[in-house]
């Protein structure tokens, strides 16, 4: 193989209840990749196409990501990137995640599959570290395994995928306002009450019960997040008016998209989820920003090849 | 129907991770509780074998449990209870939960099971309250209906039968101090930081989906507890040691059951079980207490009928 190109999918980080320890992969949003072997050794990235992101690899999620999967295989020839970008930057449904994950899995198919999806997962966080500061899997490990991935530990790495209930379906909404991730980060509390972490352990072990079990009305009373979204939502216009909208057209539950400013939903069906986008689209109608409106289910399988 | 007479098993509270939401329901050790019909209306306990309780409904947890399902049902007939205690009050395996969850299941069976054992869990709690100062359900609750349960939430009630790996086991042993749940809980920090918080999300959850997987590995690489068992296995002689000798023979995790003093190991498989039960044996020997050790399958059904 001297060519490949990947779909690379969008994800939601946290998932409320599952704050650090949980993100899903989207199916209808994600950028595409395309990688050449080339003779000269090393990592190159040719293009962005659609982003004005940096060309130079130790500056750029995908070429740190990609670097240091190259650095630990060695392989005897060089690999030239292409980046299609469709997930925009700061959108909090993982669009560096999505570079870095493509990156390792363009790096590792070149290669000739020596590592599988999950022994990838380290490497792609080393790209996530770049763009928020930390290497957090929760939105490289469900771009890369598809579904639910849950990071049970991160010292060791211990990643679990979570089946997903087949008529799932999220719709996120970006407004297009300016929210950094690492802005979004320092709202967040460092001590909590014993009894809100409670309240969290319960509503994370209802989630996953409800994916397991595919129950769907499980899976609705347990997202809520006592962790952060009380706080990060202030930095949203119009969350409370959005979740509120969602949940009165029928959503199973909402909460923020990652470190935010988009605002997922999840809903049973693509009939309701649609009708939630129409309404979460109502609530913004006349605002000072931008949004994208995305419907889409649960993307089972996680990166793909195009060709 | 005149009279049952019920097995009433013994349970292991908050698992390590499980902390307050998570409890299972052991097979080898329980209680028997005996109950008649009487033509004068009301519920009396006749007569406690094994443990100095007080008969005095109102006073008694198993009285307050039956006697709270009673008024809802009021049937046109009496209950006459007679309990066999052999949990020992205050081991921390649920021996009031035994009491509370078999008194309302034998008056829900005099009057021809109008409600699910899951509906009983309510009743039972009512008991539970009167011996620990607080409804708990995480002892009443895999008592009634076995197995793992999971207690999504109080307020409303949402519990949730997780399944049990077939070659779980529990290894079980009982120092014999005196430590009160009302003290055991006085210890217990009531700020933790939002890092410890999110390491036992990652456990939780990585526990629910080993039981779910019958993942053995990952359910004991989620046995541990950030919340209270640094501070409360303080207060239990040899705790370090019994933890140590449990892992190193074989034992999958170990942790404090319920509020204590009892330390509990999950095996997989009851040679194991057996092994760790005789490591944790010689960790006592020569000490200045007594203990018991219980080794036991995980009970799927919960309370059983004898006759």
């Amino acid at each position: 193989m001297n060519q490949i190109k990947l779909f690379c999918p969008a994800t939601i980080a946290n998932v409320s209840c599952g704050f650090d320890v949980l993100g899903l992969c989207l199916e209808s949003v994600g950028d595409e990749m395309l990688f050449e072997k080339s003779a000269e050794k090393g990592i190159r990235i040719q293009e962005i196409i659609g982003a004005d992101l940096p060309l130079e690899v130790e500056q750029n999620v995908a070429g740190v990501a990609a670097l240091s999967l190259y650095e630990e295989l060695d392989p005897d020839f060089g690999v030239d990137i292409t980046i299609y970008k469709n997930i925009k930057a700061g959108s909090g449904i993982g669009s560096s995640a999505a570079s870095a994950a493509g990156a390792v899995f363009g790096v590792n198919a070149l290669c000739n599959y020596p590592l599988s999806n999950k022994e990838l997962i380290y490497y792609a966080m080393q790209g996530e570290a770049l763009a928020s500061g930390a290497p957090h899997a929760d939105n490289v490990a469900p771009a890369l395994l598809g579904g639910f991935a849950f990071i049970r530990s991160y010292d060791p790495l211990d990643i679990i995928s979570i089946p997903t209930p087949s008529e799932l379906y999220a719709t996120v909404i970006h407004p297009q306002i300016e929210l950094k991730t690492k802005d979004a980060r320092s709202v967040v509390k460092q001590n909590i009450s014993l009894k809100k972490a409670i309240v969290q352990c319960g509503n994370l072990g209802g989630l996953i019960c409800g994916l397991y079990n595919s129950d769907y009305d499980l899976i609705g009373r347990s997202l809520h997040d006592e962790f952060v979204e009380p706080i990060r939502s202030l930095l949203i216009p119009n969350f409370d008016e959005l979740q509120l909208a969602a949940i009165e057209h029928g959503a199973l539950g909402s909460g923020i998209s990652g470190a935010g400013p988009s605002v997922f939903a999840l809903c049973e069906g693509r009939k309701v989820a649609e009708v939630v986008a129409k309404a979460m689209k109502e609530v913004v109608r006349g605002a000072d920003y931008e949004s994208e409106i995305h419907v889409s289910p649960i993307n089972s399988q996680g990166i793909k090849i195009i060709s």
